[in-house]
């Protein structure tokens, strides 16, 4: 028994895309195209353990014309959390490419950010929380997460 | 950037812990009681991969005694997969323990169930798939996953 992937529906392949490997720095392993079925996969890992994958599904719009699924979000499925080893400059990095730091890393240990798609990411700073500093030290919530 | 864990919400810790060791067999890593936060956290691990984690929240029932949050479920989050020796045998395992295999392994490859929270989880047989046999091959699909 090994774990494999989360899967998750997206509806903008390339935004999630930038999301996880721009954003998080996690690396695009493989993608598969399937005409017959008309959906995209892709796979990201990140680098310090590339084998438990994120997968991306895209489901292709509707030949008709017919708006798109609306996945919807809800709570029984909570986040995926990834360790990494400045939480501060990893939330700098996400706040300038115009991703809101939901829950700001107060205690220099812990954030979440959501998805395009609105799947909650949980960050966690690696070894011990860092020293708390601004902006994060006063920054409040964003929405929920 | 080191992927850690994938969290869901349960409310019934100890169904969802069968679930996932008796039935899918996965270890129990470790647990966490907040009473202040009036939650419990519990991890589990694939024997292969134990370091990639399913962190169980499990919210204490509000003390006011009015009813548990409903968490509902929705379709942006897609399944976490796991990798099986023998899928005929995992999924047989799982029925006899009264678990619905909502897309039984047809194919010898892969099969659907869900935890009690409705988290799909994807199973998938490990190399080249099986020769398809019964009383699978003639199983129809139930519900959805």
């Amino acid at each position: 028994m090994k774990y494999l992937h989360a899967m998750i529906r997206v509806h903008d392949l390339e935004a999630t895309g930038r999301f996880l490997t721009e954003g998080l720095g996690l690396v695009e392993t493989r993608r598969m195209d399937s005409p017959q079925g008309r959906f995209t996969l892709v796979y990201f890992g990140a680098p310090a353990n590339p084998e438990a994958e994120i997968e991306l599904t895209y489901n292709w719009r509707p030949e008709d014309g017919s708006p798109a699924e609306d996945y919807g979000s809800a709570r029984n499925f909570g986040h995926l959390a990834f360790e990494v080893d400045d939480i501060h400059a990893t939330c700098a990095h996400l706040q300038s490419l115009g991703i809101t730091i939901n829950r700001p890393p107060r205690d220099g240990r812990m954030a979440f950010v959501r998805t395009p798609d609105l799947i909650s990411i949980e960050l966690l700073q690696k070894g011990a929380a860092l020293p708390p500093q601004e902006p994060w030290l006063s920054m409040a919530n964003t929405g929920s997460w």
